[in-house]
């Protein structure tokens, strides 16, 4: 048994939270859930903190920056946060952010973080469970809730989900 | 009863540190404020240590930076010093910034400001004693200072003061 | 009896060292003054530490970035070390930064390298001996160095020297 | 013997993990090789940390940051996370990143990744069994996965593979 | 009896550690020198603290960062690592960086590269054994490498070599 800490944003504008922890569920791997919401992307690193202790082996930490040019500072401020905080305890934190502006409108926005947050959540069972999993695709140029890029030279496997959504740019 | 520590700045051209207190008092919570005024946002992060130091279990960082590009590289510093003494402590700090530059006039910025540092006031509030209201907002887009941009998908949702000031760009 | 360390630069074009340590002294305040001096802004971050080791209550780091983006660069990582120094000793540290391209002129520079750090001068002293000071100013657009941009809505007020610098841009 | 952890991504489009073992190996310096592969370049700070715990006297953390400017971001986290888990348990990580923007086809990708990985993987030989070899090299101008930039006021030597792929810009 | 830490890079195109090894000499202090030599500039703040392990009072980190804008990202990391090296050991680190990109050709870069090191190792110095030097050029406008600005307002003075080489932009 393994504990997954879940963290989530009341900014975020699809409930990443909720996702994340079906998605967790689905991998029929034996673990225990532990959920949390804050307000914004920044109250991410100290909360992640909390959750690992109280016991987390592994911590999903989700957010959704907004559109606006200082949304994106608040993302890298926030992801700098959260690689502080794991080299804190020594543990993983999966970071799962979905930019508003990585898509153009309301129906591919809540698509991709489905996607997105869904092979996360897979990420960190391999992560907890079978690391062997993850050995398995170093190097496949694997992507979360994009079309997987495929390893060089090869013509590009997809992995997940190859829909024509917009690239991120 | 919990201590929440208030820190703001004689920088700053609205009182946030008055908005917030008494927002603080009017949630009915049963909080102890600790107060306390630094020169710049810089100071915010080793004086909200020290408000933890002395018992805070949590702090509202209240700042107002400046218009010019040079103010946004401070507010940068402020904002990773306080997420890095936030990690200090293990204990969470509400960061509250209002830029100048994100309203036209005087008027506007007086009220961007108390609407921010209110609804920011309710998060610490929840934060500290009913986790549980942030968790039935996870995901549903909520904003502090402009109305709230709402779920994916959904008509916008307001939850707060849906009056048409100008986004920050 | 406190101790303020005082640190300044050989790369500086203005003494500020001199011109704080007589600032603090000024205040009339029971303080005892260490002084140091390192060769650049970057040296700013140890060399308080160091200070503090040896007694200092707070310190006071002065530098004067010059005029090229590389300077600008130098800067922030002084920053970011000055607030990482005072988070680990849980003390504060003045910055007080004059940028050479903030005015067109050696005269307008000496001024304003003057008028910047004996207002600092003046923010430290309230800081250890009359932090009551600083909560009256809380939210009255305080600034160093340049007019006060006084509260919002009000009149522009101004506490030290409206002799008309060119503002920061 | 000396224990070399080598962490590399599922992100990557090339086995870097792989090549760094091959040639660890091909040095003939007495090494074990711990292996790890995380999802992404954001998880290799952490992971190193975990390395090091297992008994590593060295990792080599590899990755591939795609051509958008987000990729970038992502990176310069990662490499900030990676000096500073460096510092936490003072140990040396040798960075080893490929850009997918350095060069232009898959062609010319998979063979830079192979020489820097195999050029970085004799630096972290030389670091653990002949830090002379370095001492020699100080000031040569090294390149890895280019052709040695050379000492100044040199015709430019190369160490290398002087083979006309485009420089990194 | 002092020591020095010197470390130098293999990536750097003029051999700074020597330089910086001689003039640290020809000062007559009595300095035993520590050399070390790493790959690149991002190996510098683990090997910084290695040096002071081992016992170092002062380390010198030399490196030249290449033309690319990359390679500034790089820097700026370096530098920041750095900072923290310095402020987790609580010694002074004295930074020397050489940018191609401050000169145009191989010869300006050698006479800079020279000239930039062997103020630094005098700087060094003066740290360890004559710190009231560095207090008597207290905001002198200092400069390592290329002519001193001279203090404001005064005809600028040459502290050292008043030859024309391009300034850094």
């Amino acid at each position: 048994m393994k504990t997954v800490g879940v963290v989530d944003t009341a900014f975020s504008r699809v409930n990443l939270g909720s996702i994340a922890a079906r998605a967790l569920r689905d991998t029929g791997g034996s673990i225990r859930i532990q959920r949390k919401t804050v307000p914004g992307i920044k109250d991410l690193p100290v909360a992640s903190l909390t959750l690992f202790r109280e016991g987390a082996d592994l911590v999903m930490a989700l957010g959704m920056p907004g559109r606006a040019e200082y949304d994106k500072v608040c993302a890298h401020e926030a992801s700098q946060g959260l690689i502080a905080a794991g080299l804190k305890v020594e543990r993983p934190i999966v970071e799962v952010f979905v930019f508003e502006g990585e898509v153009e409108n309301d129906r591919d926005l809540s698509e991709l973080a489905r996607r997105r947050t869904e092979e996360h959540a897979l990420n960190a069972y391999w992560m907890l469970f079978r690391p062997e999993e993850l050995s398995h695709r170093a190097g496949t140029g694997a992507r979360q809730g994009f079309p997987d890029a495929g390893p060089s030279g090869s013509h590009r496997r997809k992995r997940g989900f190859g829909n024509g959504i917009a690239k991120y740019a």
